[in-house]
């Protein structure tokens, strides 16, 4: 795989994955750029741009191999491989993603969930236990943890991020309405919700004015 | 405002938003698009270009002035004016976005909440009671609704995106895992946790590679 490529091509390959997954579900064995193309509603010429950063994946005159191909990009996402994930707060975005059926499909398997509340103390959430926050440390050195969700007050998250940072963690799934700070070898993913939402705000007054 | 700004632009303004609110609130008079450039980690030539989609907000050698900038791009986010918000789907997701205190602080309010589950029926989401499905046409002809929220299996995603384009709203907030297809008047903002999480998932890849 290439270095570099840009986040705005990391960010469409998961819908190439999911697109390509449903046309497998329907039977589909080969799909041109074009089809593709008005599936989706990009232009051919994206697609083709897309996927040239990753090697190509086959001859395009003759369409794609859906089955191949979803393989080849599933690798590139890594879904090919299970993640353990690390839900930090443990209110009801926390517990949204720790119940979230789909993503354990996907090999996101959330092994701990953390919060300060000592009420939620053992409670279990499908069949992971809360854990007070405290013992945050001592989990991530001593299991498997791929990803840190944070869904927590923007005021705790830096604090959060430099400890399991400093535990090793690698890739930090924000939900806090903060930007962090990480060391260059740490990958950050935000799910700024406002931010969306305001988005949709601005659309709406483009659309209507 | 400029016309057809383009989806990058649009998702870009809301993050200007959030960081020039920080720093009136930390009582900073003026900002240069330089020193604006180091705190986001954008380049300043990026800021101005964006700004200028919108008109430039003022003279650049002296600063701009924040908060004539954070009033000026809250009034192009439209969050000069409160919003409401319809949450289909009463399940962690649906309660998650229905109790968030920073999108109330934002000026969108949650007015409505529906579920078919009638175990649910009732139930009270700080002062929004929770409404059965059938129930949704009724309500938003009877009540300003200016978003829909979709917080439901994708099964269903389409048909309530029908349902509720019907009764006239003209923007969906969709965490439903599928793209949806609306009238072009339809604005729609996707927030696909899955695609958000294999996209970090290939990060990890990309940087450990």
């Amino acid at each position: 795989m290439k270095k570099g490529i840009s986040r705005v091509v990391i960010s469409r390959m998961p819908r190439y994955y999911r697109y390509l997954g449903e046309l497998l579900a329907k039977g589909k064995e080969r799909i041109s750029s074009g089809e593709l193309s008005k599936l989706m509603n990009v232009t051919a010429s994206q697609i083709r741009q897309d996927f040239n950063n990753f090697g190509g994946f086959g001859q395009q005159g003759y369409g794609y191999n859906v089955q191949y191909l979803y393989d080849e990009i599933g690798k590139i996402l890594g879904v090919d491989k299970p993640h353990t994930i690390v839900v930090v707060g443990a209110g009801n975005m926390g517990l949204a993603l720790a119940s979230h059926s789909t993503f354990h499909k996907q090999g996101f398997i959330v092994n701990g969930i953390f919060d300060i509340n000592p009420e939620l103390k053992g409670k279990m959430i499908k069949d992971v236990e809360i854990r007070m926050l405290d013992e945050l440390e001592d989990f991530i050195m001593s299991h498997q943890v791929d990803i840190v969700a944070l869904t927590i007050p923007k005021e705790a998250s830096q604090d959060i991020t430099d400890r399991v940072v400093k535990c090793g963690v690698k890739a930090i799934w924000n939900f806090a309405h903060q930007d962090l700070d990480v060391p260059d070898d740490v990958c950050i993913q935000n799910v700024h919700l406002s931010d969306s939402l305001m988005a949709l705000s601005l659309m709406m007054l483009q659309k209507n004015n």
